[in-house]
């Protein structure tokens, strides 16, 4: 059968996976079966490699069923003692998601927000960890999905680590492409997902832990479902999840780590992508579009555009125009200014972000939209 | 590329399904696309119709990420209030996770608990009703999978509703093959899962339920992911999930609801897997296996059998000399009594069933087992 043609997916995720990474679903495999098991093994050793970690050197690999949030729920709700207090760091909507899961669990928490275009800034951090002791443990996000910007893990990990506190990074759309060491940059607790940068199906997240920290989350969970110690043990006693895995987006990941490596690992990655960004940019920018962001701040990830100043432009119109040549873009989550973002990650080359270029002038001609001439 | 090729599991689940189920997942789909939207909103319908409900008979149909367990804990942890008391019955190992995801969220809870080869009994409901006015809610799981056995939920579910109470049903094994209508058993909550009898890949569990039940629990849920009024909430704004869903799962599981239509609906597919359970019991019976259940309790869906008395016989062994032969049968889960399973339920025929028979007196020849004759 020959297979439906997807859209080009230029988005946060779901994203556009290869046809080997589909075709990898195409098996049913028992959960307790020792291939199956197998497999699992396997996928938790190389996640561990992807952040530079391995068992040996005291960090485990957990893998949760469900989007990204899932993951970001388990490990704060199982992580924090009840005694316990967190301090967040935010400059974006998953920043403020993270507060929204702590308050829901009823956890002590201090937030320091900044604004969505700038960084946050490990000074301010430090002096919070001073002035607060009762802080335990400190959350940020590594690349704000909201804007495509990069914080500073590794000064904000050293010096929360010399502070004696506990540290956890959310680094959903950036691990796998931006090259993150968890030893480096003391993390204890990392979160990201299949369907980012590793280039999988939408159905897990996963949790990478230093172990020591892993081992005080006993008895401490919140939920059943999302208990991250639990979910560890069962994995670690008999290879097997606790509940129904999702077995094909397991057997797709094993296959998508596999193109990982052979695209040359997160360097590789990263390569492909800097050049979609670089693409990416450049013909916006010709197009006469603003970024955001500065471009000091801006990862290779995504990237958010400003609005046209020309009034015929309206969002879902030219969202709706580009889906009917195929090609999906994704909405701004910005509290204030009007934005959209276009995702240089999954299965995209140049020659996709050149086609969304000219996709983008044909529409913006057939909307009647005129932008400013790009400055030379 | 051919596919591989997949054992049979003969399990509660992960399940055998269509090749055709599976590749329905080689298509990306975005989670804001028109098309997707469109096929959510179709698979809550179906799901409603499935039940003898509809949004106009005043049901929804809420899909939650995840196994089963996760449906079941964002009912649980969403649907009772603060000064709510759970009632649960117990006759098998998915009633003691409800009490254990009940007491994990410190709600109060009762416990009736049968043994495991004993339906529960209505009257004992109606006495403890009775005297405890306290009790809000009861729980009850519709076909225990750990036996195959059925509970009496039609009649649970009208004296629950005529003593003011809110009714919950775990129809996990169950739904899609035993015909069961939401008005008739008077279920204010019912949950299911992607992967038992409606034959689609594990990564997603639903919630069918009262909305004017549904709308009470507003505000009420102890978790952000598994939150069952938000979730619905955002399916109801704009047909999308809150978090990034499991775009390729949900369009399997659109293509096993449109085969279940084919077979029949829910008379049709349980008519397949009755003629299963029928050549299965027929054939086990003729090796001399003994059932652990009364007939008169056993369902279609899942057997367990004894462990043959032979001290050659080895759980562990047996199994993996199985599934060397490609076929995936599954463990006990009985406190006391040392049985086996084997899952009539997923993409299998009555030849698949004698073929599994062939394979088990084969593999219990070449371990030297010897069975008692079994009576004429």
């Amino acid at each position: 059968m020959q297979p439906p043609k997807s859209k080009r997916l230029f988005t946060p995720g779901p994203l556009t996976t290869s046809h080997t990474v589909k075709e990898a679903m195409l098996v049913d495999m028992g959960s307790r079966d020792d291939e199956f098991i197998a497999i699992v093994r396997d996928i938790r050793r190389q996640l561990l490699a992807l952040g530079g970690a391995s068992q040996a050197q005291g960090y485990e690999a957990v893998l949760i069923q469900g989007s990204g949030t899932f993951g970001i729920e388990s490990v704060l709700s199982s992580a924090i003692p009840p005694q316990g207090k967190l301090l967040i760091l935010v400059n974006g909507a998953y920043g403020e998601r993270m507060v929204q899961i702590a308050t829901r669990h009823q956890i002590p928490t201090e937030v320091l927000r900044w604004a969505e275009n700038q960084v946050t800034d490990p000074a301010a951090v430090q002096a919070k960890l001073a002035q607060d002791p009762a802080i335990t443990h400190v959350a940020v996000v590594h690349c704000e999905t909201t804007t495509g910007i990069l914080n500073p893990v590794l000064e904000i990990g050293k010096l929360v680590r010399a502070a004696g506190r506990t540290f956890f990074v959310d680094a959903m759309s950036s691990f796998g492409a931006i090259p993150l060491s968890l030893i480096e940059a003391q993390i204890d607790y990392l979160v990201s997902s299949a369907n980012k940068c590793i280039e999988g199906v939408p159905g897990f997240s996963f949790a990478l832990v230093r172990k020591e920290r892993l081992e005080t989350c006993k008895g401490q969970a919140r939920t059943v479902s999302l208990d991250l110690f639990e979910q560890w043990r069962g994995l670690e006693a008999n290879g097997q999840f606790r509940f129904t895995p999702p077995t094909h987006t397991l057997l797709a990941f094993a296959q998508a780590l596999r193109e990982l490596d052979a695209e040359g690992g997160v360097a590789g990655r990263a390569k492909r992508y800097q050049a979609n960004h670089t693409a990416l940019v450049s013909g916006m920018t010709a197009l006469g579009f603003k970024r955001y962001l500065s471009p000091e701040h801006q990862t290779w990830i995504i990237t958010a555009f400003h609005y046209p100043g020309d009034p015929a432009f309206q969002f879902e119109e030219f969202y709706r125009r580009l889906a009917e040549r195929g090609m999906v873009i994704y909405p701004g989550k910005l509290g204030q200014v009007a934005c959209f973002r276009i995702g240089n990650i999954g299965r995209l080359t140049v020659t996709d972000i050149q086609e969304l270029v000219e996709a983008v002038a044909a529409v913006l001609k057939s909307m009647k939209v005129t932008l400013p001439v790009a400055a030379p």
